[in-house]
């Protein structure tokens, strides 16, 4: 076996959900935040052991432009146009454009406004946001291209053991697409979802270790209120992408959607889940490419139904509370426990970016508690004990 | 010199505010989480150095009493009327007791709840939540009084260099004060003060080691908006309480505060400072178990006749908003940056307890950015460029 490729982050994506930084497999060892090591990871990835630590992370600030351009790739990658990170590249505008036009037609008032930017050493991102429209309160749509360098010092640092041979820096790329979708009506429910891939170079100083790659992301359903037709629709949607693939995806990916989306401190999951996966490379890489853009694709045909048939039903301000009190839970998730936004945020990332996937208003209300039996408690219930749902 | 005396915490308060887990000095080491070890911190305290380590951390469930005892103090403390700890504990239940009284008063409608609890192993505490009252619209003043034991295997790593010596486990008590307080008025400005006591027994496995204790606490003011005139009684009166007792504590202290109160990501303090100070104990323990108490009964004073003023005056939906804006902002420190409230929730502490910090409702838009010059700017620019106020 080689020795194991090591890796250390110089910097990041501005997005929250960002490849490297956003997820990591329940299963895995995690070293968390430390002063001078804002984010320190440790994967222990079958079949190569991958080792990433974050020493002095900077990020290079990001530069807005008038006009997104129609590639964030180096032009040495751009004019390789059959190369995974070109294609991957491809994929998520395309799912950015539509997805956005899906929801700008299911809004019918709200319109997405774009930032894009770009960083001094390559790569860059197109933010879309539709904030207060007839039906989303909010809805952001990302991409983000990132080109870094391991630093040799945090290479050096992790591979203790093969001291003497002299330590250099790796590249890496990654790219990825992330969305938060909040509507206004509380029956109908926030999604969230986010595809990634990544890529590093062949360690130059670890002869016989090599190149890595993987893919990442999921989609995933958070409701204030169940209704039964709509969760199994959206999970069937999923099963249909997985199955596609590898009948053992949608088993492997729900629970893996369960145990990420944890709420801890409540022993709550964040909604009713969907996928998620992280450092996927155990399968042929172009069948990979090809299960994250099902999964991309599906992300129309598994929301926007919902939201259509829910986005006029009449409701109470007691139901619009309980929505704001989720809200409060689905920040609690993302402040407190997901990697990519405090990675995010603890190493300059674009804020705005980031902390687009907080929805426009919540509600913390001390010791809510509600009643057995009613349509609140299922909701928790099924949050606290994830049900099977098709 | 002694060997230096280290210890690790096996236990947290349920108070997102507690003495040892949420703050420290911004001119000290720190270690982060991990997932092992949920809370590591180094300190570097003149004159003596304090090494404390979470491992395995683990907080015993507290247990719901009808009505609040007369002391949380364990019966052998309870009989040393006189001691420290039993003295302190005498002062923050007094000081809850006024400020509810005050604030029920200024409210006029809203009434606290509460809710009192004891673990196990000893101690407890007293949460009390005003909600949607007239004046406020959350008000919380808790106190609370832990028990703990440093674990060996804590203690023993935290020794490296004296390992011939045979750990064993070291006793600590630490009881607290810890408040923060939602008004509905944007005018009127959001409270948060905390005050705690901290000591542990004389490590049995480093001969000479002395018995450890330390003050922490502190009051800051956070408006949406700025009456020069509110902010600078605030300020003076803090000042006065420190003048007190040493002219160097309120300059020493009120950037004690504003390097604390800091949200990182968005290069703003979270609101307009006060004073902070923790691990003090370079001075005599009577002289600042009387400044804690006067720092705790200038609260009222300090607060009260602010919201008072304020508490009727007209707003606009504009107002409310921007209120909302900054209630976000509030938020983000306490979920990412709040060493007390991260290491609460990760440890399993009374969560009602540790988030009754966050405000009813809040709000965040993207990319907002307040007018040059508007009053909305001003605030924005004070919490940027902390001032001095008197």
């Amino acid at each position: 076996m080689p020795p194991p490729p090591t890796a250390a982050l110089s910097s990041s994506s501005s997005l929250c959900l960002f490849p490297f930084s956003s997820y990591s497999s329940p299963k895995k060892t995690q070293l968390g935040f430390c002063p001078s090591f804002p984010f320190t990871r440790l994967t222990n990835v079958t079949p190569t052991r991958r080792l990433m630590t974050c020493s002095a992370v900077s990020i290079e600030k990001e530069t807005l432009i008038s006009h997104r351009p129609h590639s964030f790739l180096r032009e040495t990658d751009g004019l390789d146009d059959g190369s995974v990170r070109s294609r991957f590249q491809r994929m998520i505008m395309e799912v950015q454009d539509s997805v956005c036009g899906a929801l700008e037609a299911v809004d019918g008032a709200g319109k997405f406004k774009e930032d894009a930017w770009t960083r001094p050493g390559g790569g860059g991102g197109i933010s879309r946001v539709l904030q207060d429209g007839d039906v989303f309160e909010k809805a952001g749509v990302n991409i983000s291209v990132v080109y870094g360098v391991m630093p040799p010092e945090a290479y050096r640092a992790a591979k203790a053991n093969v001291t003497d041979q002299k330590p250099g820096p790796v590249p890496f790329f990654a790219a990825g697409i992330s969305s938060v979708l909040h509507p206004k009506n509380p029956f109908a429910p926030t999604l969230h979802f986010n595809y990634r891939y990544f890529e590093t170079d062949a360690p130059k100083d670890a002869p016989g270790a090599p190149r890595q790659w993987w893919f990442g992301g999921g989609t995933d359903l958070t409701p204030s209120y169940i209704f039964e037709e709509d969760v199994k629709h959206f999970h069937s949607i999923q099963k249909k992408a997985c199955d596609n693939f590898d009948p053992s995806f949608y088993p492997r990916f729900k629970k893996w959607c369960d145990d990420y989306f944890y709420i801890k401190h409540r022993d709550e999951r964040r909604g009713l889940g969907g996928i998620f996966f992280d450092d996927l490379n155990d399968n042929d890489q172009e069948m990979l490419l090809s299960f994250a853009t099902e999964c991309a694709n599906s992300v129309v045909p598994a929301y926007v139904p919902i939201v259509e048939k829910r986005k006029n039903t009449p409701f109470t301000e007691s139901h619009k509370a309980w929505q704001q009190l989720r809200r409060g839970r689905y920040i609690e998730f993302n402040l407190v426990y997901d990697r990519g936004t405090t990675f995010g945020l603890k190493t300059g990332g674009r804020i705005e970016s980031i902390l687009v996937s907080l929805p426009l208003t919540a509600r913390w209300e001390y010791d809510h508690k509600p009643e057995e039996g009613s349509e609140e408690w299922k909701l928790l219930d099924a949050c606290m004990n994830p049900k099977e749902w098709i």
